[in-house]
C-alpha cells in the first residue's frame, strides 16, 4: 500500500462547518422549516444531480458557465444542480398527477456554482426555499410575506425591511421611455444599483441602451422612487404613473391590493416598503418581487427574496402555471444572526459532563447520564480515566454548564459532586434527585 | 428561443420524495438528531464534492469504480462523496488543532455511488452516521450502543436485536485454522452468509481460500455460535476459545467487558446478542462490530451497523486516532417503520384549512389562519375562491383535520362554520375561541 500521506484539505471554494456553526445553522433550519409547516408548506426532496438538459434549458447563460457538468458511468450528459427551482420545474411536471394543486412546498438544500472563488461566495451553497405552485391569487403573495416575517421574528429578527416592487411596473417604466425591447437589460443594470451605484447605473443605462443623458436621468428619477410612508399615502402620491401605460397600472394596482390584503389582516404593514428599483436579475420573475434587509446591517443585502412567476414549468410542459416563492439565504442570515448578537454558538448541546474517575465507575457515571437524559437533560460522559483537570478543561471549553464528579466516596454513596462551571461554585456527595433539581434551576 | 419540451425525468438510480415521505424523513432525523445532542454528539457539514484523491485512497476497489469523478472547471480531479466516514476522517485532520478530543460528532447527507441500478437501491442515498473519534475507552463503545438503542426506542421501535461480534474474534478464528493471511477474503465471505446462506458461505470458503471441506465446516461451527442465553451463560459455555489464541482472547473479553458495563448500568441487555458471523464487510473495523436488526422484519437486513476502528485518519496522518460509530440506514429503516405502522404519512402537517368564499373575506381568512398558529395551531388558508366542493375536496385528500367556511354570514358576524373532516360534524356560526377549543380538544 502506497506509504505517503494525502494532503487534508477541501477544494477551493468549498468548506466544512464545525459543529459550533453547524449545530446553530440546524437550530436556523428547524425554526424556519416550523414555520413553513405551521402555514401547510410540506418538504420535498429532489436529487442533487439532473440530466444536464433539464437544467441548462432554464439557467441563465452564465449559471450554465459555472455548472458542474460531466458524464457519468453511463454516458449521460448529468450536472449538479445550481439552484432549488429548476429541479422544482422538473419535479412538477415528473410528479403532475400525484400533486394537489395549490401546492405548497418548502425545499433545504445544497447547490452548485463554479463560480470564480471570492470572499465570502462559496461554490457550494445551501438554499431554502419555499413556494406556492398553481394559483394567482393575491392571497399567495401575501402569504409569502407572512411567512418571510413569521420565520425573521422567530428568529428573534426585529428590525427588518420587505422592499417591494412589480414587474409590471419596471416593463411600464421602459416601455414609457419607448425601451420595451430593451428591458432585461435594464433590469440587469438596476439590480446592480446597490453595488455600483446610482451614477454608475445611469451611465450604464445611457451606454448599454444607447439613450440620452436626459432620458437615463429621468429613468433613474422613477426607479429610484421609495416608500417612506402609510402605503396607503404612497399609493395616492405616486397615482399619476397609472396613467402612464397598462403595465404600470396593472403593477401598481396588484401591489396595493396585496398591501390592502396585508393591512385588513392586521399585519405589521410598516415593515414593507415599495421600492421601485428591486428587480430581482432573475429572468423568471412575472409579478410582485421582493427582497429582505435588516435594517441595522443592510451591508450583508438581501436575507430572503422571491417573487412571482408564470412560466416556471415552460421548458417541460405547455400547462402553465403559475406560483410565487422567496428563497432565505442561510449564510446570509447566519452572518446577521451573529453580528447582532442573536446566534448562540455552543460548543456543545449537552448541559453536563459526568466525569468519573475510576474504570469502576463507568457504569455508575452513565447511569447517571440516562437519568439526566429521561430528565430532559442533555449529559455527556467522560469517557476516559484521567487527571481531573484535562476533564474539566474540556467542560470548560466546550461550555457544560456542570461537571458531575464520581470519585470513591461520591461511588460507593451512590453521590455527586455537583460543580458550576461557570460560577465555579462547587456541591459535594449530593444526591442525583438534589442534581436534577440544581441543573433545572440553572 | 427553443421551444421543444425537456422530458420532466430524474436520472436512473436517483428519486424525487414526495411530500408525504419527506415529511416522515424529516421527523424521523428530528428525532435521531435530538437523541444525538442528548448524549453530546454536535452536527457537522463537510461538502459533497471533494478533491479524488482525498476519497479514493480509503474507498475499497468497488467503491472507487463507483466514483462519480471529474474533472472541474479547474481541471482538478474531483469526486462526489461515496460515504461520510472518508471526508470526516479528512475533516478531523484538516481542523485537528481546532477540535476537542475525544471528538463526538454526528453528520447527516447524501453519498453517491454508481452502482448497476437495481429495485430498492438508489445511487444517492442519506446517511446519518454518528462517531466518538480520540479516546479507546470502552465506554464510548457502550455508548454507541446506548445512542442505538435510544434512537430506535425514540422512534418507537420496541422489537430489535443488536448483533454483536469482535474483529479480533474473527481474526482469531481465521488464525487457529492458520489462515491468517486470508482474513479479508475470509471475512468477505462471511460477510455474505445472510445473503447466500451457509452452504454456499462454506462451499466459497473451500474455494478462495483453498482448503479442505472439513476445515471449512469446523469454521463455519464457529462463525454460526449466537448467543441465545444471558450473556454471563454465554461467555461461559465459550470460555474454551478463549485458549485458542490470543487474538480470540483479547476480542472475547472485550466484548464480555463492554456487556458488563452495559449491564452494570442498567441498559436493556436483552436486546444485545453475541452472533460470530457478523463480519462488516468494510476494511476499516479493528474491534466491536454490530448490526442492528428488526425482529419482526429480519428481511430489510441491518437498520444500524457499525464499529470499532484504529486507523481512521491514516491516509492524512500519521497520528493514530482510534475511534467508534455507527451509522443508521434511513431509507431502510423508513421501509421498516411503514411496515410496522410506526410511520404516519400525512399529506400536510396543517390541521385545519380555512376557505373564504369570496375574495373580500380573504383578510378575515388570513386572520384566522394567524391566531390558530399563535395557538400552536397549523393553519392553511385555501387561496382561490371555488365551489365549496373543490376546497372541500382539497382538504380531504391532503389529510386537514377540520375546515373552517367562512361564507357571508360569517364574515359579518366574525364567526366561522367549522367541519370536522373526519366524522363530518358540522357547527354553523361559531366564534374562534370555540374553534380553537373545538380543535385543541381533537
Amino acid at each position: 500500500m502506497d506509504n505517503t500521506l494525502v494532503n487534508a484539505k477541501t477544494l477551493s471554494g468549498f468548506r466544512d462547518r464545525l459543529p459550533k456553526e453547524s449545530a446553530a445553522k440546524s437550530r436556523i433550519l428547524n425554526v424556519v422549516s416550523k414555520v413553513f409547516l405551521s402555514y401547510g408548506f410540506m418538504p420535498i426532496e429532489t436529487p442533487h444531480l439532473e440530466y444536464a438538459e433539464t437544467l441548462i434549458k432554464q439557467g441563465s447563460h452564465e449559471i450554465q458557465k459555472e455548472m458542474y457538468r460531466f458524464k457519468d458511468h453511463g454516458n449521460r450528459d448529468v450536472a449538479l444542480r445550481f439552484d432549488l427551482t429548476v429541479p422544482l420545474a422538473r419535479f412538477i411536471v415528473q410528479h403532475r398527477h400525484e400533486l394537489e394543486m395549490p401546492f405548497k412546498r418548502y425545499a433545504i438544500g445544497n447547490v452548485f456554482r463554479g463560480e470564480r472563488a471570492q470572499k465570502g461566495r462559496y461554490r457550494e451553497f445551501t438554499q431554502c426555499d419555499f413556494d406556492f405552485i398553481g394559483s394567482s391569487s393575491l392571497s399567495c403573495d401575501a402569504e409569502i410575506l407572512q411567512v418571510i416575517y413569521s420565520s425573521l421574528t422567530a428568529l428573534n429578527l426585529q428590525e427588518f425591511s420587505i422592499w417591494l416592487n412589480h414587474r409590471e411596473i419596471l416593463n411600464g417604466i421602459f416601455e414609457h421611455f419607448g425601451l420595451q425591447d430593451n428591458i432585461d437589460s435594464g433590469l440587469r443594470i438596476i439590480d446592480k444599483l446597490d453595488k455600483i451605484g446610482i451614477d454608475s447605473v445611469k451611465l450604464e443605462l445611457q451606454k448599454e441602451l444607447s439613450i440620452s443623458v436626459q432620458m437615463a436621468e429621468e429613468i433613474c428619477s422613477i426607479i429610484t422612487i421609495k416608500q417612506n410612508n402609510h402605503y396607503e399615502d404612497f399609493f395616492k402620491e405616486i397615482a399619476y404613473l397609472k396613467n402612464y401605460n397598462e403595465s404600470l397600472k396593472r403593477g401598481l394596482e396588484s401591489l396595493e391590493s396585496m398591501l390592502h390584503i396585508l393591512h385588513d389582516l392586521e399585519f405589521d404593514i410598516s415593515v414593507c416598503r415599495v421600492n421601485f428599483s428591486i428587480a430581482r436579475g432573475l429572468g423568471y420573475y412575472t409579478g410582485i418581487v421582493y427582497e429582505t434587509t435588516l435594517n441595522r446591517l443592510k451591508s450583508i443585502g438581501s436575507v430572503c427574496s422571491g417573487g412571482r412567476y408564470d412560466n416556471l414549468t415552460q421548458s417541460f410542459s405547455k400547462e402553465q402555471l403559475s406560483g410565487v416563492g422567496a428563497s432565505i439565504g442561510i449564510d446570509r442570515l447566519m452572518v446577521g444572526l451573529l453580528e447582532l448578537g442573536l446566534l448562540e454558538q455552543r460548543g456543545t448541546m449537552a448541559r453536563a459532563l459526568i466525569i468519573p474517575l475510576h474504570q469502576d465507575y463507568l457504569p455508575f457515571a452513565h447511569k447517571v447520564g440516562e437519568t439526566l437524559r429521561q430528565s430532559n437533560i442533555r449529559a455527556e460522559v467522560y469517557p476516559d480515566i484521567t487527571k481531573i483537570k484535562k476533564s474539566l478543561n474540556y467542560a470548560n471549553t466546550k461550555g457544560h454548564e456542570f461537571s458531575l464528579i464520581i470519585g470513591e466516596e461520591e461511588f460507593k454513596t451512590k453521590t455527586i459532586t455537583v460543580k458550576n462551571m461557570t460560577s465555579g461554585m462547587q456541591r459535594e456527595n449530593i444526591s442525583l434527585l438534589q442534581v436534577l433539581q440544581i441543573i433545572k434551576q440553572n
